[in-house]
């Protein structure tokens, strides 16, 4: 019997505008990462997202970015010191647990959101500069990060610990990087290819690239998107797949 | 030997904009009220203020506002739930100690600013349901609270631990609440005339209004406005002017 | 056989957030009220929103708003002089045909939004400030207003051409402004109430208030919302209804 | 006898926030830059600064930029299309006129700010697709662009009326292009230094670099820039300076 967790990215909706359906998946998955109000979400949103996953007893973390609405903090922002870099995600990954506590939900990991995500994940410096002062900041705080990974590598350096994670819609080239969105097949559609490609690299211990290249890790977490139309069905569909084939759903401790 | 606090707002620049001199200003005050950029600073602008704060021994407070940097959180925004507004503070009140944390300061009190504070001072239900929730997310928290207002009546019938202020520049109105800025003589111009003003109240224990009435009250720390161009100027002589009539100026511990 | 026309809010997306199915709804209606960036839409959605507008023949007008992402320009703001706020129209009512016209398609009305125009339909004398300022900038923009509200009244004054509207799913008071959104039964759901609600008043050419009450006036337009579930099932019954009724659907011209 | 015109970016304060004397600027200039709300200004500051160029009889252009307040533009955002930068341009350069038309000034040119400017600088495709959406908005603006960039070869391509500047008070690479902020000695901060850097250059009719290169070049225009300390100083030594070397200092018509 072998566990892993499902996590999204929740609370992702802003002011009048839905995103996804939070209630929903939260019966499907284990974690969630909460939108800081910084690429979506907002205080209100933020403290409903966390009422539902208090309720329905799902780990929460903090899901900081860049200061991009417009762009869904998908847009890479450069000519910010690691500093600055380091400031904004504080300020977010600060609001998310004072509005927690209220509530009595704890915060248990951070996981980057977007560009902000795929620059530390490629960047040695940065993600050692910003985990550093995460550290520094609550030894206690997981990380979450993709597999292979400069953001992997030095959380592994600095002994912080880490939830490591795969998509399981995404992807990923012979580095083990993810597919750009800008490429075409960098998104799985097909809810059946979905719990194909997640169960192939469960079973594997190992990414497995869009040219079936195999590189090995060690898998915590398979992250669904919750943001599209059939997001919560290949969710369920997922989830049953992995049951049947004998994994255990459930966060990991 | 009567003991006196002297409290400013800064952090209070924007970006590339900067306001007042922080710097100068913590040479004569014995506690900041820290701009959560929702009506001013932003991340980089908390730290450095934090950093300075903390260098020159002031004690820091969070000062949440409105969302509206246009309007410098001095435009009332009506329409939204006690909960909102509470959300909205409780965001802002966890972005600052986030920062302090990993400078190393503490956090010691809450004041709301502009438009918020205003109709906080004025409406005892607004008051009642805001400091509730605050009182219940930090219980050592002080509230800052202009003397004779909503605030300072519901936070007595909370029993919450707050520091009653009084504006140095300020008229006040018969019934203790400020002369609005609409209305000319609201703001004291004149050095010497701002000394007088506050050695007087500080003498009688009372607000004194724009008409010579006098209204009883217990007075803990005055508000110098670090925002215009002869604020250091000011600060320097009411220090020196109440040092000379006998006041210590320290922080109310 | 009488005209109508029948308008609706579009283009109140934002980034990557979805609001309505503003094509399915121009096949419905006559006149589109594009949000322009300070309630919702944003440079690329007023680009698409007009480009559709064009394929589709319909009349577009620009809907601007309080600066308000968070709270949908529902909020009202205080201590804004009029001129601040016209500054803060002229700006929106000129970005819009800037997108239109490289798209080729005009402006033709301007109808204000949320709580911008439920405070100019109230306050003569901002009705009169926004409308001076309008009818110098542009003499030829025609003006949407609810009936007999101030807005009405002093464009009248002003002789700036006007459209003159109800709004299909709310609830009139029986001084003929909409009963307040707070309210219960201020909206209504129903199709058919929407109809016959919609049809009374245009056989009446008045106002009907929630209390039965008739207020006589002129009617030009209706307005649809375009922003929930059923909207379009919604317009489609109202457009067939009013059709059976013998009107003719066309923009007044 | 030769003529140069002296060019200012003005209209940058922000709220509450001030940034420079545009007033002084304007008694020396002939051409301002204002900015458009996304880096900085706002549609107050907007009306106050073509207010006070009309008095002053100083052309006026706009100033477009990413919606960037935080970095003041400066910060460059990638993966947008450049459909969508140029809706973000069209945008702005709307609302301006808008504003100027109820002044009853007009708008003369177009200058890209901070980060876009220098993105268009060094990117042919990016020059050339912006470029070619404004001359289909307007063939009568012209585009102010620096000497020797995308921008100047691309509008020459599409025979857009141009301007060509130089920066008074900045340094340039043996490329021609600006030495970037971050380098030291990239900013001149000394007055004479300034003088005499572009006065050798309006002599030479050529950029010179950092190492002594000499880049052959049609100058129309100097920026200075109105955000620092000593701004309105150095331009008045500038502009009697080249007086006193006969050169005019007139608007290019």
């Amino acid at each position: 019997m072998t566990n892993i967790e499902l996590n999204a990215d929740l609370g992702e909706s802003f002011g009048i505008w839905n995103m996804g359906n939070d209630s929903a998946m939260m019966d499907i998955i284990n974690r969630a990462n909460i939108a800081c109000g910084f690429h979506a979400g907002d205080p209100d949103i933020m403290a409903h997202t966390i009422e539902l996953a208090m309720k329905k007893n799902i780990a929460v973390g903090a899901h900081p970015s860049f200061q991009d609405l417009s762009g869904f903090g998908r847009r890479r922002i450069y000519d910010m010191s690691i500093q600055s870099m380091q400031n904004m995600i504080l300020y977010q990954i600060g609001a998310l647990p004072s509005i927690a506590q209220t509530i009595g939900h704890d915060i248990t990991h951070i996981k980057y959101h977007g560009a902000l995500a795929n620059m530390a994940s490629e960047d040695d410096t940065l993600a050692l500069g910003l985990l550093s002062h995460l550290h520094h900041y609550d030894s206690g705080l997981k990380i979450m990060v993709m597999a292979k990974t400069a953001l992997e590598k030095q959380s592994d350096f600095l002994k912080i610990p880490k939830i490591i994670e795969i998509f399981a819609d995404r992807r990923y080239q012979d580095n083990g990087t993810l597919c750009p969105r800008s490429i075409s097949n960098s998104i799985i559609h097909d809810t059946q290819e979905i719990c194909d490609h997640v169960t192939r690299m469960l079973d594997e211990q190992a990414i497995i690239s869009i040219n079936g290249k195999k590189i090995p890790t060690v898998i915590n977490s398979v992250c669904i998107h919750g943001d599209h139309r059939h997001a919560v069905k290949n969710a369920e569909k997922l989830r049953t797949n992995l049951e049947n084939k004998g994994y255990t759903i459930k966060a990991l401790s």
